[in-house]
């Protein structure tokens, strides 16, 4: 396990924060900041419009939406309405970037990543079985055609999630798939708060360190919208992150004491080597979740898949 | 919903027994019964060999195999390990058949079929979730390298689960595949204690009513082994055999009285046309299960994933 | 297993319907029939009155509460709050009825019957998951203190029902207790359409042939509130009462042909040994639930959490 | 939450390892250790004999068997048999001290701690859901009559875990509780690895920081046997640890030069209150698991609910 904490994390937002802030601009990308008053949901539009911008986010060229909604983390009579109310807005301004507002008879594949019998990793399974499957009734809600598949992972199948999809689409040709997947984030406030929205696919198990073939348009032959919600916080960034914090703290205390200068000359390389020695042997393939991650996999669930029924529900007539 | 108690029946064994027994033969139906007296678990073959023999028993050519266990029924310390033995072993004969005994790399995709949220129907579902998944782990089980997919049911995907599986056999090329699905039977007592075998593929619900595509080489392009177990009786189906009973019941005790023959009379068409008048608001779709059919399904599901699991370990050196 | 129609329901509207007609009038029992237009709900109120209408009923004397909505048998965006609303109000009635209108901290222990690892079971242990707990969070809910338990079937726990509830009322003292069971119907048609509201406290497994101490004031020195909702039907039942059915189709053909005087004959004491002697082998202990009965039980048991939640919070200021 | 990392444990081997090693003594506390060859199956006892010895340990008098056995983590054909036999042999020991060996008709109800509906906290339930139950059926395993109760946690029933068992204990009268929980560790190299046994009873929660009402024979009125496994970590202790560890590191690295002596005085007090200031925002309430809980806590129930059967077997003819 590689500790790098700059891609242990499947949040573009967060991969934004972990810039220095130079004028807060990096170049190719955009940055759109938005808080809804009432709802206190904070929207951010990030876009990387360029190879340049994609390298230096370590992130493909796309728009990268995120909403943090602090409100998520707490039980709701019902499941966050309003939280459901602002994915299926953005949602559909995704949809209108595709061209697909005017059009009848959209059809789309929504695919439950991840697995179903491991509770921080079933929320996309989750969120497909709420899901108002429509393909097989015909016209059902407007122009939208809905079909959903929990295709598992590969310890489960022993298959590339994409052959499996890569399949499946060429033989029921869907106009576009929503794959919705649980993420790991940096920072454990983000568990359970914030939605990512993309059209630019996803990598399954990238923010936990498994490589497998991106979902993307380029792979599949249609457009992939990902939906995402950091549920897991590796442990090892956990520590790395208050390690960083302990020193940036000891600097300050230490400041003009002689001290002060050669911890501060400890961060970077060698701050990085020790962390890696100590952490390895201690901590390993561990992650840190909430103690009711039950109840909150199951209560983003419903959010995400009614924002999605909302969503396909807004066709237009 | 049609009462036909001729298709209200996924095992070919109970199809056969509903023919009258004229020296036991149907043209183009070959049977051999065996009984292993250890384990008391009775084979019986039944290989339709022509179309004649298709037509009378409503069902494709092709082998069909059937293990009865009374023992299965009842909970185990463990999970009838004699039985999956004894399927490994007819699951070997089938490979054999299909030439694949001495290949080495044969691929196989298991699909588990039914609704892993509707617990009668779960058997698919859990089974595939016990297998030893092999394809993504090179040269684990010798020659066989095994995938799995739980591919959902209409309602849930609003796919036909011929085409899900059309595009993945595509995609990832198995030499066959194994679907494992839970039936329908017509007998309460073949609940949970029988197993079917047949190298003909299967329609998926057909022993419930729904007519879905069948799962068979024709239609996927390479052979389908199907394993199923019965667990459940259509509700409408016990009725009508009990009714039966009792007609042939009262037409013995009536016999000489006049009444008698006017009872016998009334089998056949107008029998049939009362239970039909008299069911069908009564008992709609309805299904009968044991009540312990949680915790069956469960050890079922285990029996036969062990069964696969030992047949794949068999492979020739 | 003994088939006597007579016992194989749970419900007081069902025992109350097996009588004849005769006036409409049993001595010692009120029946009082509304029905909400607008939500189609139809409430039927059963008390017995003295020891002849207990006798005559077959049940303890006190309220019986009915509340049929054929629409709990379909689903619903959410969980049918009308009906959740109408149960709630119903449920005040018999707290009135107990003088807890006026009482501040009165406490209720809710306690889940059946068994949580059986679908058709497992209404009771699902409906207190999501009650609103509140005993140990001081005044939350205004005059109401709400505890709750599921104490597994004997099977699982070795010991009666009973017995661990004297044991947890004698060191918590409740004021009163609701218990939440599924129950068996006679008729598919009351599969999770009927709620049965009862101040006379519950015999758990009594409509299956389970017979355990009884939960009532006598037993538990509190009053017991029991709701119940029917899941399953005995298969025998089903049989029983589709013959019966036949049986009158062909007295009514066969009137005038001097048979239907024989088939008229054949009812009472005969039917029954016959039925009985076919019967027993065929369908033994077996359940008829309708398919999507996982889905029924879970939605089920919010309508009937919610309805509680309610009637909680309705508690004088 | 407060850190400290002295009572951020619920096991008696690491509450004994925090010590200083000053010639491996407590006074009061006898210490020891074996390993079974065979099985690679690491036993300690540890005995605290005296007040003395319970106040250095912070724990109470009695005797703490823990079990290592790294194997444990790992999956396996079964659930580890060979711990199941070790973990019934110590139990079998522990039932000797309390003279229940020669004893016929010895009652033992069995409890399973924590909440069923969190993945990390059900390994209680999961194992009493698969014990032997016998107290209903007379005579079943020899001399023990093995009730089960799983009575959830305050959250879900508004009382406290000591006065459901207490009434539980006076109507049905066991003569030993053995009470099954997860615990939490200070090292995740014991999450899923080590069993602990103690004859002490069990302070249900209180290794993530929540106190309630004792489980033991001083609250329940007879003996109560704990029986733990580790299946979290707090997030707070694992960020201690590994930034103790690197203040160790940078002492040795930097001895002699002067910044060594600074950062060993660092240690302590003031190592212990930037840690506070820094975690307490950060990591809140999280707790640190392997990302296979769900299937590691299944299948440790197996292996306890196992020892324990294993053990009511070797019940004395």
């Amino acid at each position: 396990m590689k500790i790098d904490p700059k891609i242990r994390t499947d949040l573009a937002l967060e991969a934004r924060e972990s810039f220095p802030e130079e004028g807060g601009e990096i170049p190719g990308v955009l940055l759109e900041e938005t808080e809804e008053e009432e709802t206190g949901i904070r929207i951010t539009k990030v876009t990387i419009r360029n190879q340049k911008g994609a390298k230096a986010m370590g992130k493909p060229m796309g728009n990268y939406i995120t909403l943090e909604a602090p409100a998520l983390a707490e039980p709701d009579e019902g499941y966050h309405r309003e939280i459901s109310e602002a994915l299926a807005k953005e949602l559909t301004g995704l949809f209108k970037e595709q061209g697909w507002e005017e059009e009848t008879g959209c059809s789309i594949l929504v695919v439950g990543l991840g697995n179903s019998e491991v509770t921080s990793d079933s929320l996309g399974p989750l969120a497909v079985n709420n899901l108002h499957i429509t393909r097989n009734i015909s016209g059902e809600t407007g122009g939208y055609e809905i079909s959903g598949i929990v295709p598992g992972v590969m310890a489960q199948t022993g298959m590339e999630t994409a052959e499996i999809l890569k399949g499946i689409v060429e033989e029921t040709y869907p106009d576009c798939l929503i794959v919705i997947d649980a993420l790991a984030a940096r920072s454990v406030a983000r568990l359970g708060t914030t939605i990512q929205l993309t059209d630019t696919g996803i990598q399954p198990g990238s923010g936990i360190g498994n490589y497998r073939s991106r979902l993307s348009e380029e792979t599949l032959g249609v457009p992939v919208i990902a939906i995402g919600v950091p549920t897991v916080v590796s442990a090892a960034t956990i520590v790395y992150d208050t390690v960083d914090a302990l020193v940036e703290t000891l600097k300050q205390e230490m400041a003009g004491s002689g001290m002060g200068e050669m911890v501060a000359e400890m961060s970077g390389e060698e701050k990085y080597r020790l962390i890696t020695e100590i952490l390895e042997p201690r901590v390993g393939p561990m992650f840190v979740t909430p103690k009711n991650i039950d109840e909150t996999v199951k209560r983003l669930s419903y959010t995400i898949s009614e924002g999605l029924n909302l969503a396909f529900q807004g066709a237009p007539a």
